[in-house]
């Protein structure tokens, strides 16, 4: 295997060309720091690596994917996050942007080496200490041994720390072992394991001296290199699934498996030969979630996976809008563009836009990552950027499920054949949803996290004092019945708005709180009477990281005056992203008087207005993703097995 | 074959025990009129025609559908509504209620059924005339001659009016010539093309002595009884697709294809042997549409199977969460059940409610169809059932992809598994939003019948001085910047709501529409502009008439003092529905000055609350839906093959 790991971040390269909307320059933008490393994939990876297998059953699936596997590993792209000593480049960074291109193509592919390299690798990376990275890396990277990651059990996903897997330890034999005690404690959906995997991290309640340590990572062996299923291992299939078809997930089931005492995964808990357990941290509440929060990347690649297939499916979609024609204007006797349509535009347009932020807000957390792994955050700034993670993954999924519903409707019957790729597309990024962390359950961890944030600014000096003036704000503004009608074009006035609703929410959400703990209430019944509340604050957390994240890149690429075409049309693709999130939020808006009824009509009438006038540029939006035609099949209006345009 | 049509419909059974909430008393009220034909169904059906077929590839799909289609012919159910003297029972009502049931079970085998009787068989019935009827009811009834429905056109799926396919008459031989002029003509989607169909309903441009006289419907040959395609007929199979694998949808070419002058389905128009063409109906226009009215069985069959698809599907997400446990209560150590975690209610709680709404609102339109096909409503009483037939079947197909995700979702990985039938629902009901009339184009055809209806009554005088308060009225409220509080708990005043907001909507449309023609628009560019504003239209439309169906039928079963529990348990589902749909479009009324910030509280408190007070009942509100545990996969907290429980 020859790797050079080249493909080290380039400038970021928003210049601008004052002369004419490009949209290669928009596509560098949208590429940003990892454009070079995204370059070269795009030229690495021809048809071959992304046509949809039509017609292909399971197994023929699972074959391709195994065979694209090793293929992968004859690139550095995918594990540019493992350390330089075992081929990789430290560019935790890079691995995730090169993740995304991956996710352009073929989604079971994409899954797949994420839970080889991402989460398999990751965790030996992430919780594994020098021993462990010297025997297995080289073979995770060069995928000779295929891995899973098997945390989830049947009857414990969202609730990690509730698993019931057990690791008991046997000073005698100086060994674990890893049992199942009951049926809902079976690793379940678990990838690789069907079919490949021969080695599994199991997370599993420790046990030492006959005390429970909570949940740590072992790992155990479960097929030999002949494919043999391992003794005390008994490993079904979890069958057909919505999509994802390609990848082979299964159900574990082990019957006191004896491991080595090296199999412990030991950065962060150590086992002595006489089973005494110790661990650099303290608090076996903060070492749990220390151990969860060294695996955030995973949960950062499911996103911008999310984001590149709904690139994938707005890119058919706009085309086949621009390309088919219905109804007739009577004016000129012509057919209509589907894209003409005010009630098309209106589908997909702010679809396109919410494309472009999500792509800056990931791009942002990816740098934020880089930074995390090169020592650069500290634990408060850490801390914020689990929590975003953990919201814009929740935002990116449901997104994707949301926008490749409406790109498949907006294809009418052509986009329910598989030959649109829209099906597929749909299918395959389901799960996202509800893996990696089910999305409602990680909007509650954003709003814990934000309350946690809160309490800690409310108890110090300054940010006492803030939190009070936005407090008294927010009640202030809570009895203005007439709002002041507001500039909802000025771009600070848009981000201060969702700004200000963040805030509003988290203030309301932590008096409810403290109230009802107050007045006698458990602190965890408190806070599950406001579980709705709790979505509310992640949602406009989301909105607020994305309307930011994007605010900053148009600014970064000049604005005013000194815009050039790119610039300006990104300034405006922006305003209809944040105008057509406060219109769908405008409930909120108006019921706490934040925004009048002038505004919401103004909104409104904005909105339509900026998909009128981004609607001629919409094929250059898509475009600008940089998806080759060869890796897309594209529905046509002539249909047909012919109509995967070329 | 015998058939003996003994399911006429009986009365209406909302009787009710004043003791206890009992499941099967509300299954007798959602079954309605139709209960005993429901019944029997369930009894007919066994475990055999439900089952998901996991693990089976399209040919075996289409096979097994293909047998089920002859044991279908064994009972009388889904030919009802075909003439008594052909062995039908003229109760187009009852045929409809037994496709619901149908679709229950599998979707694919459903689509089947709908395109050989209602769509094939539908329209030689109501576009052919006795010579038809004799020839071609008998074997279509007995599937002896399976048929198509070739409407759609690759490029024309929407504008009907649009088609290109040609029928040339040629007075010399008194034949037509069908014809596929160009490739976006060829008929597209279509299904029991690719495998099964024989003959073919074409509708075609009819061009008689050089005159186009605009889209008619032809029988066309294309396959003989062995199974070989008719000459100058091509067929294609149009591929795999989201779902319904096992439909045989296909792509039909003409070329130059002649069928006799008797291929005509000649109810609404008749061409002599000499090619003098002749109409009952002497608008070109007003023919076209006649003839399209003749077909709204169909819309209305599939508005029910979405209905019955969510049903299903909620029937599996409520017991899977009832039985799934996640997360400690730290008051008792236990694990809590997903239902009772608020955030949980809040996504099924309302499904449920919007489930039950949707079944009343169905089963009135049923019974108008009936009255219709009874010769018991008048012209603008039939306008109105095709009005609102189109509004229920948008809703109702939204509202299954909306509801299925959320089912899936809720279930988590378990709900990603074929085996627990959710991925099946969800992909197999996709495309109800885009057949049978575009969800969008519906709404649209919606909001233009408003609109001429609303017309007439501004010409008239009564109907003017009404329209004329109202819009007077409106204009006030609009402007009443601090509304009064209202009592959103008042059902007759959550109907008013309701219908008081279409009114609005309507009202501003035409006023709109109006001035831009006083201005010198030209009509349709107006209507396109106004395109968002006629989709809020018939959303409005639909919400007053699933609220006025379900507070009708809770009226029926007696409210207040008189009521028993089941029926009070209704009259809060009913609350719940009405409230959780306000709650989604709060920022309409609040922008409109219909509701105040203090409504919107109580709104949102009273969903909370009803949510948690329904909460109990949830498996006793989706054990109405009468779904015996044969026919329904489900998904179990143990997982695996077995986790499909009996």
């Amino acid at each position: 295997m020859s790797r050079t790991p080249t493909a080290a971040p380039v400038d970021d390269p928003c210049v601008d060309d004052p002369s004419v909307v490009d949209s290669e320059q928009l596509k560098r933008v949208l590429d940003g720091r990892h454009h070079g490393l995204r370059e070269e994939i795009r030229a690495a990876h021809d048809a071959d690596w992304f046509t949809p297998r039509l017609h292909v059953d399971e197994q023929a699936h699972q074959a391709w994917v195994g065979e694209a596997m090793q293929r992968l590993t004859r690139t550095p792209h995918q594990v540019l996050g493992f350390p330089t000593a075992y081929g990789g480049a430290d560019q935790v960074g890079a691995s995730v942007a090169a993740f995304e291109m991956l996710a352009l193509g073929d989604l079971s592919l994409t899954v797949k080496s994420g839970v080889q390299w991402g989460l398999f690798g990751g965790a030996v990376q992430a919780l594994g200490t020098q021993v462990h990275h010297d025997r297995y890396l080289p073979s995770i990277i060069d995928f000779s041994l295929p891995g899973c990651f098997a945390m989830t059990e049947t009857g414990h996903g969202s609730d990690v720390q509730g698993l019931r897997t057990t690791a008991v330890y046997d000073p005698a034999a100086e060994e674990f072992v890893v049992h199942t005690p009951e049926d809902s404690a079976c690793k379940d959906y678990i990838g690789n394991a069907a079919r490949d995997g021969r080695m599994a991290v199991v997370f599993a309640r420790l046990v030492t001296h006959g005390e429970d340590r909570g949940v740590h990572a072992l790992l155990v062996p479960i097929r030999d290199e002949a494919g043999v299923t391992a003794a005390g291992v008994d490993i079904e299939d979890c069958g057909p699934k919505a999509g994802l078809a390609g990848v082979d997930n299964g159900r574990l089931r082990f019957d006191h498996v004896r491991v080595p005492r090296e199999a412990l995964l030991d950065r962060y808990a150590h086992v002595a030969a006489d089973g005494t357990y110790s661990s650099p941290i303290a608090s076996a509440n903060r070492r749990f979630f220390s151990m969860l929060g060294a695996l955030v990347r995973g949960r950062l690649s499911i996103s911008g996976a999310a984001i590149s297939a709904t690139k994938v499916g707005l890119d058919v979609a706009v085309r086949y809008g621009q390309e088919r024609r219905q109804f007739s204007d009577p004016s000129t006797g012509e057919e209509v563009r589907l894209l003409d349509h005010p009630s098309h535009q209106r589908k997909l347009v702010p679809a396109v836009a919410r494309a472009y932020a999500f792509t800056f807000a990931q791009a942002a957390l990816v740098e934020e990552l880089q930074a995390g792994h090169d020592g650069r955050l500290d634990q408060s700034a850490s801390r914020r950027l689990e929590t975003d993670i953990a919201a814009v993954k929740a935002g990116a999924t449901w997104n994707a499920s949301r926008t490749l519903q409406t790109a498949r409707e907006a294809c009418g019957g052509a986009g329910y054949l598989a030959s649109s790729r829209l099906p597929e597309l749909r299918a395959d990024t389901d799960v996202f949803t509800t893996f990696e962390g089910d999305n409602t359950v990680l909007m509650q961890l954003v709003a814990k996290n934000l309350l946690t944030a809160y309490a800690a600014g409310a108890a110090g000096g300054l940010g006492a004092a803030r939190t009070l003036v936005r407090s008294l704000a927010s009640r202030v503004a809570d009895r203005v019945r007439v709002p002041w009608p507001t500039d909802v074009l000025d771009p600070a006035r848009q981000v201060a708005l969702l700004r200000e609703r963040e805030e509003h929410v988290l203030d309301g959400l932590a008096r409810r709180l403290r109230a009802a703990v107050s007045a006698g209430a458990d602190p965890t019944a408190a806070a599950s009477a406001a579980q709705d509340h709790m979505q509310v604050l992640g949602r406009a957390h989301v909105d607020r990281l994305l309307a930011v994240a994007f605010d900053e890149r148009v600014r970064s690429c000049g604005e005013g005056a000194d815009a050039g075409p790119t610039a300006d049309l990104l300034a405006r693709v922006r305003d209809l992203f944040v105008l057509s999130r406060l219109e769908e939020d405008m409930a909120w808006f108006l019921a706490h008087g934040r925004l009048g009824r002038a505004d919401a009509r103004a909104v409104t009438r904005h909105v339509d207005r900026l998909c009128a006038e981004l609607r001629p540029h919409a094929v250059a939006l898509v475009d600008a993703f940089g998806i080759a035609p060869a890796w897309s099949a594209r529905t046509t209006t002539t249909g047909g097995q012919q109509g995967l345009a070329a």
